[in-house]
C-alpha cells in the first residue's frame, strides 16, 4: 500500500470509511483493555511470590550488623541492603541509602527539602521568585508532575536518539542560575526506551552550571530491565562526574518495584557522601527510619546482582513476547504507511509512537471509545501539552499477550483514522 | 529522712559526700544502659513474630476490594487497613487513610506540604513572614524538631494535670493568624503520661481560630497502649469537633510502631473528609501507594480491635513491672525528700521527673559519666531549651527489670546530688 500522504483526497476518505468500518466492529466487541501504565502483570508479580517466605518467625532478625530489624533506627537502611541496591545501580554502597517502597517518594522528597531548605546551604527554592527544571520529552509525565505541584517552572528538552539535546541543556544549565534540575531517565528511558549514549553522559558530568544548587536528578529506574539479550549499557554517571571533578553534581534513584513487587518493594538514593550528609542530617526530621524488615526479605531473596539477574531474565521471558506483539502489529500495519514511527527498545517497560502532527489526541479518544485505554495523549510533555499532539506511550507490560494483540490491532487502525482525517484536514 | 530543703549548708554537704561515694560506686561497675528512647524491648518485639507468617506465598494477594496487593496502587491504604487503624483511632473508616510504616513522616509531611502548598487553598506557609507552632511542654522532641525544621516558631505552652494550659492556647489560637497549629499527645502524653480531660479535649473543639489555616496536630500515638487497667479513656477529637461546628480543625496519627515492629508497622492519617480529599491530591504527587502487603501482614496478624486489645495485654505485661520498677524506686529513694517530682501513667512509654530548678542537666550528667544514657535534659521543650532546667524523660521500656532497677537506683542518687548542689549554690 502507498503512504498516506502520496493518496489523494478521495483515496483518503475510502481509505477512511473503510478503516471506520473495522472500528465499529472492535467497538461492537465490547473491548475493556488497559495500556495506559506501566504497571508489571500478574505473572511477573507471581515470579516474586518466594519473596514472602523469605524471612518468617523462626528466623534471626538481626541484621548484619546485629541491629535488631524489628526496632526503630538504621535511617539510611541497613548495610546489606545498600550493597544489593549498590550492585543495581552500579555504584558504591557507600554512596548510597536504601529507604521505603518507592523511589518517585525518594525524588519528590528531593524536591521539597530544596523547597523548604534549599540544598547544600543554598536559598531555598520557596524563597525565588523563578525556580526552573529541564524536562526532556517525551519523558515520564510523573517526573514532571512533582516539579510542576512545585510551582517550578517546566521548560521542554527535545530527545535525540542519544538522549536529550544537550547543546540544549548545556546553554541553560550554564547560563540560567534559576535552572536547578534535570529529570532524567538514563537507561531505557520512559517512554522512549532510549539509553543515553556515552557521550551525553560525559556532557552532564562535565555540566558547570550558573547555579550551584542545580542537580542532575537521574532516575535509574530500568537498570536491570534488559528483555532483549544484550541490554543497552549505561556509563557511569558517578565516575564521569567524578572524572569530570563534579561529584556533587548528580542524585540517582532506583527502587525494586518492577523487580520485585510494584508496591512493596524497596527504594534507593544514590549521591555524593556530601550530598548523602545534608540528605540524611534533614531526612532525621522526617522519619526515624525505613521498614528494615523489608530490606532483609529483599536481600534474602535476590542475594546479589546474581541473584537479580537471574530473577530479571524470568521477567523478560515475560515481557519480550509482549513487546515483539506490539512491535510485529505496528510493523505489519503501519509499517509503510507513512502515519508514524515508534520506537524498538531492548529494556525497560514502554515503546513510543509518533504519529502524524494532530493525531495523538484523537487516536487516543478513538481507542478509548472501542474500550482500549491509552496514556493520555500529551501526558510525555510538561504541563501534559505536546505542542505537536503526536506522541502516544504504549504500555505492554499488563495485559496478556492475546490482549495485547487485540489492543494494538485496534490501536493501528485507530492511528490510521487520525491520520487520514489530519491529512484530509490538511487539504 | 527530712526534705533537703530543710537541712543546713553542712548537712547538704554530709550528703553530698555520702552520695558520692555511692556514686563512685556505681561508676566502677562500668555499666552500660539506655533509659533515654521510646523503644519496645526485645521481648515485646517477640509478641509480634507470627505476624510474619501472616502473610505467605500460598495466599491470595488480593485485599477485600479484589485489588492485587502486589501491584501498584491503593493510595490512602486498602479497606481492611483503614477499618483496623479507625477502630485504634476511635474515628470511622472513611475519615482515615493508611500510609507506611512512620506516623512521625505522615507529620512531618503534613507540614511540609502546608509550607510549599498551603492548607485548602491558603497561602503556602513558606511564603508567610512568620508561623508559628504552639508546643504543650513537656512534649515530644521529635514534634517540635518537625516544625523547628521548616523554621517554624515554637512557642511553649505549659502543661497542666488536664492538659495544655488551653487559656493560653486559646489566647494564641484565637488572636494571632500566624499560628497555625498545635502539638499534641492527648493520650499518655510525652512524657508525661497525662491523658487530656473531657473539658480540654472540649476546649479544643470550640476553638475559633484566627487563621483559617490553623490545625490540631493530634499524634494518638498511645491510643491502646494502656499498662494499668482500667486504663485512661480520652474524648474523641472528631466527634467534639462535629459537635461544635468545626470538622476541618483537626488530625489525627497514629502507628502500629508500638504494636507490632517499631520500624515496620502501618501508620493512618485521620481527618475531616474535606481535609483528606485534599491532602491525597497533593500526595499522589509524591507516590503511587503504600506498602499494601504490609497493611495486609497487619490485618490478618491484628484482624480487628479485639484482636489489638489482646495483644496489648501481652505488651502490657512485659511494661507494667518496668513502669512499677521504676516507680517504686523512686518513691523509696526519692519520696520524701523535696527533690522532685514524678509521674504515675496508666499506660504509654515515658514517665516524666522534675527535679528542683537548676537539676536537669546536672543529673543527666552525672548518669551518663557512671554508664546510664537518659534522654538528654532539655530536650523536652522547644529549642531544646526547659527555662527551669528540671524535666528529665524516663523511658523504661527498653531494659529489662534488672537493668532497669540499677539504672534507676542510679538516677536517684544522681538527682539528689544534683538537688544538693543547686541547694548549696542558692545558700
Amino acid at each position: 500500500m502507498k503512504a498516506y500522504q502520496e493518496l489523494s483526497a478521495q483515496e483518503l476518505q475510502v481509505e477512511q470509511e473503510c478503516l471506520y468500518q473495522g472500528f465499529l466492529e472492535f467497538k461492537a466487541r465490547g473491548l475493556k483493555l488497559n495500556m495506559a501504565r506501566g504497571k508489571p502483570s500478574s505473572e511477573q508479580l507471581d515470579l516474586s511470590m518466594p519473596i514472602l517466605d523469605a524471612i518468617n518467625s523462626f528466623q534471626a532478625m538481626n541484621d548484619s550488623e546485629g541491629t535488631d530489624t524489628r526496632n526503630y533506627g538504621g535511617l539510611t537502611g541497613i548495610k546489606e541492603a545498600r550493597e544489593l541496591m549498590a550492585q543495581i545501580m552500579e555504584v558504591p554502597a557507600s554512596n548510597t541509602i536504601v529507604l521505603g517502597n518507592s523511589s518517585l517518594n525518594i525524588m519528590y522528597d528531593t524536591v521539597a527539602r530544596s523547597m523548604t531548605n534549599g540544598v547544600m546551604g543554598s536559598t531555598p527554592w520557596c524563597k525565588l521568585d523563578k525556580v526552573r527544571f529541564l524536562c526532556p520529552a517525551p519523558g515520564y509525565d510523573r517526573h514532571f508532575a512533582v516539579t510542576e505541584n512545585f510551582g517550578i517552572e517546566l521548560i521542554t528538552i527535545p530527545m535525540t536518539s542519544e538522549g536529550p539535546d544537550m547543546d540544549l541543556v548545556t546553554q541553560y544549565v550554564e547560563n540560567d542560575d534559576s535552572v536547578k534540575g534535570i529529570w532524567c531517565v538514563p537507561k531505557y528511558s520512559n517512554p522512549q526506551g532510549i539509553t543515553y549514549s556515552e557521550e551525553t553522559v560525559r556532557r552532564f558530568a562535565a555540566l558547570e552550571p550558573a547555579a550551584a544548587d542545580f542537580r542532575i536528578y537521574w532516575d535509574n529506574a530500568y537498570a536491570v530491565h534488559d528483555f532483549v539479550e544484550p541490554g543497552d549499557v549505561l556509563l557511569s554517571l558517578k565516575e564521569a562526574c567524578d572524572a569530570a571533578g563534579n561529584p556533587d553534581i548528580w542524585y540517582m534513584f532506583a527502587s525494586t518495584s518492577k523487580i520485585t513487587f510494584a508496591g512493596s518493594g524497596i527504594s534507593a538514593l544514590a549521591s555524593s557522601q556530601s550530598n548523602l550528609a545534608e540528605i540524611t542530617k534533614q531526612m532525621a526530621f522526617q522519619t526515624i527510619g525505613p521498614d528494615k524488615i523489608n530490606q532483609l526479605r529483599h536481600v534474602a531473596f535476590l542475594r546479589d546482582i546474581d541473584g537479580v539477574r537471574a530473577h530479571m531474565k524470568k521477567q523478560a521471558a515475560l515481557l519480550a513476547p509482549r513487546f515483539s506483539t506490539v512491535l510485529s502489529i505496528l510493523d505489519e500495519q503501519l509499517g509503510d504507511l507513512g502515519v508514524g514511527e515508534w520506537t524498538h527498545p531492548k529494556g525497560g517497560y514502554f515503546i513510543s509512537f509518533d504519529g502524524l502532527a494532530n493525531t495523538a489526541k484523537r487516536t487516543v479518544a478513538l481507542a478509548k471509545e472501542a474500550g482500549v485505554t491509552l496514556t493520555g495523549a500529551g501526558a510525555t510533555y510538561p504541563y501534559g501539552n505536546d505542542p505537536l499532539d503526536r506522541n502516544i506511550r504504549i504500555a505492554p507490560t499488563y495485559p496478556s499477550v492475546d490482549e495485547l494483540a487485540i489492543a494494538c490491532q485496534l490501536f493501528t487502525i485507530c492511528a490510521r483514522i487520525a491520520a487520514t482525517e489530519a491529512l484530509l484536514a490538511q487539504q
